[in-house]
C-alpha cells in the first residue's frame, strides 16, 4: 500500500537535525551540555524571512506534522488535513517548521539520548524541563535557521501552552500566537490523572527506576495503561458511546475478562500500539512539563500580569466537547489577555470529538485558521 | 481514642450472617451450590413486617451501614449520617437491613471464600454475578427474614440499580423504590475507566492469574491504580480544584517524581488504604456487574418496556457535579418512568462533591430523602 500524495500535500519530507554546541541552562537549575533538536519545514522561507509558522507538538506529537516520510508510509504526519499547499496553514505562503521537543522521544535530545557522562542513555537522569525550557531551545532553532520573527506560533494542547509562552518570554520574535485547545494551567483533575498515568508506568516491574534500556524489556503494561487512560480523556463521552455503544464483541456477554465490549479492545489496542513508539521516560517527563506549566506563577498568579510583556496578536480556539481543556479553560485565558489589553479572538467550536478535535478537520475550525492565516499573509505582504 | 456516639446514632452494631443451604443458579449459567449474606439491620421490625428498609451497596461499600463495630471504631458505618433514629431513614420508625452483596470481601460469599470443591478460596473461580443475581439472593434474605415485602429499597450508584433491578423483578415486593446518583447502564466511558482498572489489576505481577492467596503477596499496586483512578471519577473537577488546587507538598516545584502536588499525596494515601480493606478479585467481579447492568436489553433495548411490570413508587435523585452518573443519567430513567406510566419523582441536588455527593450530608438532599420517607412511613401507618 503505498502513501495517496494528492495535489494538497506537502509530499515527501525529509527531517533535518540542528546540534547545538553550547549548554542549555534549564529551569529547574540543571544543565544540558549540548543537544539536538530534530525537525521538519514545509514551504519556503520568502526574502525577508517574514512567512516562518512555528508547529509545538502535544504530548505525543512530534516533528513529523505533515507529509510522508517515504512513498510506503501509510500515513502522513499528525496535523497534514491543517497544512499543506492551498490548506489552511497554507504552504505556498508559509514556511513552517516543527521541532520535536526536547526529551521527546522522536530524535531531539532525550531519555534516549547517549549521556556523554556515561555513555549510556539519560534514562531516567534526563533533567526535568518546562515549556519554558522548550521555548527557549525553539529560539535558539530559530536563530539557527536565521529566523529573528516568526509570522506565527501555532499549536493544540501542551502545544497551545507552548504558543502561550512564546508569546510571553520572546514579546517581539511572535506576531500571531494560535493557542488552540489548551489552557493556562492543569487543573486538579488533570494533575491527578498525570499521576495516576505515571504511577502505572513506574510501577511496572519492568520500568527498573527507569533504567529499563539495559534489560531489554521495557515497562510496557505501564506505558499501555498510560495511554487507555489518557486515550479516553482526549476522547468525548458521546463519541465514545457514538463508536462503540455498549457494542459486544461477540454479540453477547460472555462472563469473563478477556474483552468484551468493543470499546475495551479498542483501548487495549490503542495503548498496545503507542508502547511500540513512545518512551516510558520521555512520557513521564512530559506529563511533568504538562503540570508545571502554570505562567500566571511567575506574576504573582495573575495571569493578565504575566501577559503584560506580550505583542502578538492572539487567536484563542476551543472545542465545546473537549473536557480535558474545556471551554471555559480557554476563557480564561482570554479574559486574561483583554485585562492585559491584548488582541485577542476567541472562537468555540461545536465538535463531539472531545480533546482530539484539534487533530480533526471539522470545516468551522478549520475555516478559522484558513481566514486568520489569509489575513496574517495578506499583512505580511505574502 | 473512642466513638462519639450520639444519641441519633444507632449504637454499637453486629453483623449477622445467613446461611443458604440450597444452591443459586446464577445468570451467568453458574451454580453456587450454597452461600452466605453478611448483613446489619438497625432498628425493629413492627407487628405486620412492613416497615423494613434494603439498603443496597455500592462498589466498594459493605453491610456496615450505620453505628459502630465498637466503642474503639473510630469511623461509623458508611452511610451513619443517613440513617438512624431522627435521622432521614428513621431508626424509630424503619427496620434497615443491609447485607454485603455476593462476591464481595466483607464477609458475604465471594472470592475468599472456600471453594467447597477444592477447599481453597474460589479466587478467580467465583462465577462472575449481575445486579439480578444480587437482587434474587437478596429476596433469599428477604425470605428467611419473613420480609415479603419492603417498605423501601433505598441505594447510590450500583445501590440506584439494584433499587431499579428489584422493582422490576419483584414487582409486589417493593412498595418504593430510591434511585440515587445511579444510571440505567454505563456509557462507553464508565466501561473504558473500569476496563482501566482491571487492565491495572490484572497486569499487576503478584495478581497471578487471580490466584495470589497463596503467594502471600496480592496486586497491590495494581489495586492502587484502580482505586486512584475511580477517586478521580468519584468527585468533580472543582471538588478537587477546591480541596488541593495545584499546592505543593513542598511550596515549591522540586523537579522530581515523589509526590510534588498535595492531590497526588491524597490520591496514593487513597489508594493504599484501599488496599488493605478490599480484595481485587471482588473489585474486578463488581466492574463487571456494572458493565452488565442494562435491563433496557431484557426488553428489546426498550427502558419504558423493561419498567411496565414496576409497581414502586420511584425517587431518582441526581447531583449537579456528578459526571460519573450525571443528572441526564437520572433523566433518561424518570423519561422511561414516566412512558411507562410509572410514579416518580425526580430531585436534581446542587452539589459540589461530584459522585460522591449521595454520600454527603447535603441539607437539600437529606430533606428530600427524609420528607419522602416521612410521607412513606405516614401511609404505612408506622
Amino acid at each position: 500500500m503505498t502513501a495517496d500524495i494528492s495535489p494538497d500535500s506537502v509530499g515527501i519530507v525529509k527531517p533535518r537535525v540542528q546540534h547545538f554546541a553550547q549548554s542549555l541552562q534549564l529551569e529547574s537549575g540543571s544543565e544540558l551540555p549540548a543537544f539536538e533538536l530534530i525537525y521538519e519545514t514545509y514551504g519556503e522561507l520568502n526574502r525577508d524571512r517574514s512567512n516562518a509558522v512555528l508547529v509545538c507538538h502535544a504530548l505525543s506529537g512530534d516533528h513529523h506534522v505533515a507529509g510522508f516520510h517515504s512513498p510506503e508510509d501509510r500515513k502522513p504526519g499528525w496535523w497534514d488535513n491543517l497544512i499543506g499547499p492551498g490548506k489552511p496553514v497554507d504552504t505556498r505562503r508559509f514556511f513552517v517548521v516543527c521541532p520535536n521537543n526536547l526529551g521527546g522521544c522522536s530524535g531531539s535530545t532525550g531519555p534516549l539520548t547517549a549521556n556523554p557522562a556515561t555513555g549510556k542513555p539519560y534514562g531516567p537522569d534526563f533533567p526535568l524541563v518546562t515549556v519554558g525550557d522548550w521555548v527557549k531551545s525553539q529560539a535558539l532553532l530559530a536563530d539557527a535557521l536565521d529566523i529573528r520573527c516568526w509570522a506565527v506560533v501555532i499549536g493544540g494542547s501542551l502545544g497551545g501552552m507552548q504558543a502561550l509562552q512564546w508569546a510571553i518570554d520572546y514579546p517581539d520574535r511572535v506576531k500571531n500566537a494560535f493557542v488552540i485547545a489548551a489552557a493556562s494551567k492543569l487543573s486538579t483533575q488533570n494533575i491527578a490523572f498525570n499521576e495516576v498515568a505515571r504511577q502505572a508506568i513506574r510501577s511496572d516491574p519492568d520500568f527498573n527506576n527507569g533504567h529499563y534500556y539495559e534489560n531489554g524489556r521495557k515497562p510496557a503494561l505501564g506505558l499501555m495503561l498510560a495511554r487507555m487512560l489518557g486515550h479516553i480523556t482526549y476522547l468525548s463521552d458521546d463519541v465514545l458511546d457514538e463508536k462503540f455503544g455498549r457494542e459486544l464483541r461477540h454479540g453477547k456477554i460472555r462472563f469473563g475478562f478477556e474483552d468484551e465490549f468493543q470499546v475495551e479492545s479498542y483501548l487495549r489496542y490503542q495503548g498496545r500500539s503507542f508502547v511500540d513508539r513512545f518512551d516510558a521516560n520521555s512520557y513521564l517527563l512530559i506529563t511533568k512539563v504538562l503540570d508545571y506549566f502554570d505562567p500566571a506563577s511567575a506574576a504573582g498568579g495573575n495571569l493578565a500580569e504575566a501577559f503584560k510583556p506580550a505583542q502578538a496578536n492572539f487567536y484563542v480556539i476551543s472545542f465545546s466537547s473537549d473536557w480535558r481543556f474545556a471551554p471555559p479553560r480557554s476563557r480564561e485565558i482570554v479574559r486574561a489577555l483583554l485585562e492585559a489589553d491584548k488582541n485577542v479572538s476567541y472562537v468555540r467550536i461545536q465538535s463531539t470529538q472531545g480533546h482530539d478535535s484539534f487533530l480533526m478537520p471539522i470545516p468551522h475550525y478549520h475555516q478559522v485558521v484558513r481566514t486568520a492565516m489569509n489575513r496574517i499573509a495578506g499583512t505580511g505582504g505574502f
